[in-house]
C-alpha cells in the first residue's frame, strides 16, 4: 500500500476520549474510528489486524475438525422465548420490532440459534460429534460503552458450539477446544493462561477463562509462577494431538494442575498452598471463553436424535468463544511502548514499512520502488511528502515488524537500513540482505 | 470433509415454500437455513460457496486500487439526518432505538457512514483519489421477502465508494469499476452484462446495472446480439489496464455501443434501430450496481479537501454494489438441470466428491481414503451408510464440478470413475489418472 494515497488517518495528538493505551494507539494509528458510542469502524490498517485474527481462529478451528457456518445478526424473539431467556435477559439485548411488528433482536449470542439449526437438520446419533463455529458481529447494549473496541457495542466473536450424545463425548469436544484456544492464542503471540470460571447452574468444573496479562486488564487474577515459565504453555499446546481422547485428558490435566483464578473464583485456601515463592498477582484480560453447559437448550427446545435403539437422545452441548475484535486491543494492551504498537509477526497489517527519507531523490525513489515490487502488499511504502521524523514516527506508532529505512546516502551506496521494532536493533544492509533478513 | 459428521442436511422433498429453482435447490442441498421471513444461516457447505464469491470480489477490488474498511451494520440516524434520507427512506429502513433512547438504524446501504469517515480523516487534495470498500450484512425490511437469498431482508454486499477531485475524475473511477466488475462476474463463470440504469437526481449516463440472463429473472431485458457472442465479454474485460485512462475510455466505449437496457429504461426509438436480427429480449437478475452521485452526500455533509490553493474542494463520489449473497442463488439460477446445482469450478464449495460405494469393503476404503488425504479440504467424501443411488442423487444435487466415483468392482482393479457434473461425461481411470484430470 502507498501511503500516499492510502486512507490512514494517523494523529499527532492523543486523542481525550481513550483512556486505556489501546484505545489511544488504535485511535493515533489510524486502525479504527468510532461512528457511534461503542461501534467503531475498521480502516484499512485495522482491518488488516481483524481479518490476521480471523484467519488464525479459523484455521485453528477448521483443523480441530469444526465446521464453519455464518448465521445471521437478526434473531426471532421467538426461540429466545423457548429457552426462556427473553425476558430475562436485560437491556444488552438491542431489541426490534419490525415492519410487521415481530419481536426481533440483534443476537449478543446463539445458543438458541444454532440448537434451532441442529433440530431441523440432524436425526441420528450416527452423525454425532459435531461443533459448529461461525464468527460474527454481535451487539451488546453496553449502558457505558469505553476502552475502545475492548468493551464496545458492536463486536466480532468466533462462537462455537459443541453437541455429543454424552457427558464423556462433551469433556472430549471441552478439551478439544482447549487446546485449540491454547494454539490459537499462541499463534497471535500472546501467552494466555485458562483459568476456572463461573460455571453458571450446570456446575462442575468444565468453565475456563482465557486470561492474557496487561496492567490494564479489568480482572485481578492469580496463578503459579508455572504458567510464565518459557516454554510451559508453548509446550503443552505442542505436545498433544486433538484426535486422541488420552493425549485430551493428559494435556487437560496439564492445563489445570497449577493454580490459576480470577478474582471472581479465586480460593484463599487453594492459594495458601502454593508456594509462597510462586504465588503471582497481575492485571488480566478476557479473550476468550469455554463452557459446558450439558442440556440447557437442547432439553428447552426439543433437540434430540435418535439413538442405536431408536430412542430419543439429548445432545450434551458446550460453547466457545473468542473476542475476535477484542483481540485487537488485547495484542495491543499486552505490546506495545511509549512509541506505539508493537505487532507480533503474525498479526502485522504490514510486515514491513518502506521510508522513503527524500522523496524525489533518484536513487532513494528508484530504490523505495523496487522493495515495494519485490514486497508487494507485505510492505506499506511511505512514499508521503513528510519530514523524516514524522515518518519514523508514525512507523513505530504503526507497530510493523520491521523498517526498511531509505536515505539519499545510503541509496547511493546501495544500503538501507533496517530497523526490528521490537528490539529497536538497526542494521546497514545491502537492500538483498535486508530483504532476507525479514524472510521476503 | 466426511459428509457422515457434516453439517448437510439434504432433503430428497422439494420444499413448498421455494417458488424458484436456485431457492428450492439451496434448501435441498442443505446450503441455507430460514431462521426468520427473509434471515438465513448459512451451514458449512453454502459457507463455502458465499466465501469463495467473497475472495474473487476482494481480490479483484484490491487488484484496482480500492482500499478494504469495514464499516459497522449499526449506524447513528443522526447522519441520515444530515444527508436528507432519513425521514424519505421508508419502512425498508429498519430502525432502532436503543437503552439510551437514541434513534440507530441497521444500515441499508453505506454513503452516510463513508462520507462520514471521509470528512474526518481526509485533509488534502494530493490524498486523493480514493476508493474505499467493505463487504459487509445490510438489512432492509422488504415487505414480502421471496426468492430466498435472492430477495432477503439481512443481505450480503459488496458497497464501495470513491472520492475524487472533479468530475473526469469521478469518470475515470467509475470506468475502473466497470472494468473491474465484468473481471469480477468473469470469474465466477458469469455472463454479467452492463445495462443502463436510473441514474437518480444527477442525471447523466453513469449508472449501469449488470444484469445476468435466467429465465427467472426479476427484470425484462432487451439487448443486442453482441453481448452473447462468445469471448466477446471476456476480451473486453482482458484486454485493458485499469491503470490507464485512455485504456478505461475505449473499455468505456466498448461497453455501451452496443443496445442493451432493463425495461425500466428501455427507449423504443434506440430499439429500432438495432438490426432486427440482432435484437435479444429475455429475463435478467440484477447483480451489481454502478452509479456516480456527484455531490450528493459531500456537499450537504461537509466533506471537503483543502486544494492546491488551499480553497476547499468538494469531492465527487460514486458508490458500486456488487449482491455477495444474492449471487449464490443467481449463480444457481443461472447454472443449473433437474438434477441440481452445476457449480462453475471458481465457486464450487469442494472441487470434487468421493462416493464410496460400499463402504466396508477394504479395497473401497482403502482408495477413498487415499484420495480423501491426497484432496483435503478440496474434497467432499461421501462416506455415509447410504445406498449408492442416494449419493449419486446427492452428488448431483450438491453440483461438485468432480465425481470420484469408487465401487467393489473398480476397487479391485484400481480404477474409479471420473464424472465430470456440467457434461455427464464418465470415465474409467487409474485414480492417479483422475487425480490429474481434475488438476489436484
Amino acid at each position: 500500500m502507498r501511503l500516499s494515497h492510502s486512507f490512514v488517518p494517523t494523529l499527532k495528538e492523543t486523542p481525550s476520549e481513550a483512556q486505556i493505551a489501546s484505545h489511544r494507539l488504535m485511535l493515533r494509528a489510524g486502525l479504527v474510528r468510532q461512528t457511534s458510542a461503542g461501534i467503531y469502524a475498521w480502516l484499512p490498517v485495522g482491518f488488516r489486524v481483524l481479518k490476521n485474527i480471523e484467519r488464525i481462529v479459523r484455521e485453528e478451528q477448521n483443523a480441530a475438525g469444526a465446521q464453519e457456518i455464518l448465521m445471521p445478526t437478526i434473531q426471532p424473539a421467538e426461540l429466545w422465548r423457548e429457552s426462556g431467556r427473553y425476558d430475562g435477559y436485560g437491556k444488552e439485548m438491542l431489541r426490534i420490532v419490525d415492519r410487521h411488528d415481530r419481536d426481533m433482536l440483534y443476537g449478543p449470542t446463539n445458543e438458541e440459534v444454532v440448537t434451532d439449526l441442529f433440530r431441523q437438520s440432524v436425526k441420528s446419533y450416527r452423525e454425532l460429534p459435531q461443533i459448529l463455529y461461525h464468527i460474527q458481529w454481535k451487539f451488546r447494549d453496553e449502558v457505558r460503552p469505553r476502552f475502545g473496541v475492548m468493551r464496545g457495542r458492536e463486536f466480532l466473536m468466533k462462537d462455537g458450539y459443541s453437541f455429543d450424545l454424552d457427558y464423556a463425548g462433551a469433556v472430549v469436544s471441552y478439551r478439544k477446544m482447549m487446546l485449540t484456544y491454547m494454539r490459537t492464542f499462541q499463534r497471535m503471540g500472546l501467552k494466555a493462561i485458562p483459568m476456572e470460571a463461573e460455571s453458571g447452574p450446570i456446575g462442575g468444573d468444565l468453565s475456563h477463562e482465557f486470561i492474557i496479562l496487561a496492567p490494564t486488564g479489568e480482572s485481578q487474577v492469580f496463578y503459579d509462577a508455572a504458567f510464565e515459565e518459557i516454554d510451559y504453555l508453548s509446550q503443552a499446546a505442542g505436545g498433544f494431538s486433538h484426535d486422541n481422547a488420552t493425549d485430551l485428558e493428559r494435556f487437560f490435566k496439564e492445563m489445570t494442575t497449577h493454580y490459576a483464578a480470577t478474582d471472581e473464583k479465586h480460593d484463599a485456601t487453594k492459594w495458601a498452598q502454593v508456594d509462597a515463592g510462586r504465588r503471582r498477582e497481575g492485571r488480566g484480560i478476557e479473550v476468550g471463553h469455554i463452557f459446558y453447559f450439558g442440556t440447557q437448550y437442547s432439553k428447552p427446545m426439543g433437540a434430540t436424535v435418535a439413538g442405536p435403539d431408536g430412542k430419543p437422545i439429548i445432545p450434551e452441548m458446550g460453547s466457545y468463544g473468542i473476542g475476535v475484535s477484542r483481540l485487537v486491543g488485547a495484542v495491543i494492551e499486552a505490546s506495545h511502548d511509549s512509541a506505539g504498537i508493537i505487532w507480533p509477526d503474525s498479526l502485522a497489517p504490514f510486515k514491513a514499512a518502506i521510508l522513503n527519507l527524500r522523496l524525489g531523490d533518484a536513487a532513494c525513489d528508484a530504490l523505495c520502488e523496487a522493495l515495494y515490487a519485490k514486497l508487494g502488499s507485505a510492505a506499506l511504502y511511505d512514499d508521503r511528502e513528510e519530514r523524516a521524523g514524522a515518518k519514523f514516527a508514525d512507523a513505530d506508532l504503526m507497530g510493523h515488524p520491521w523498517q526498511i529505512i531509505v536515505g539519499p546516502r545510503g541509496a547511493a551506496a546501495g544500503k538501507v537500513e533496517l530497523k526490528r521494532r521490537a528490539t529497536g536493533e538497526r542494521l546497514e544492509l545491502s537492500p538483498e540482505d535486508a530483504l532476507a533478513r525479514i524472510g521476503a
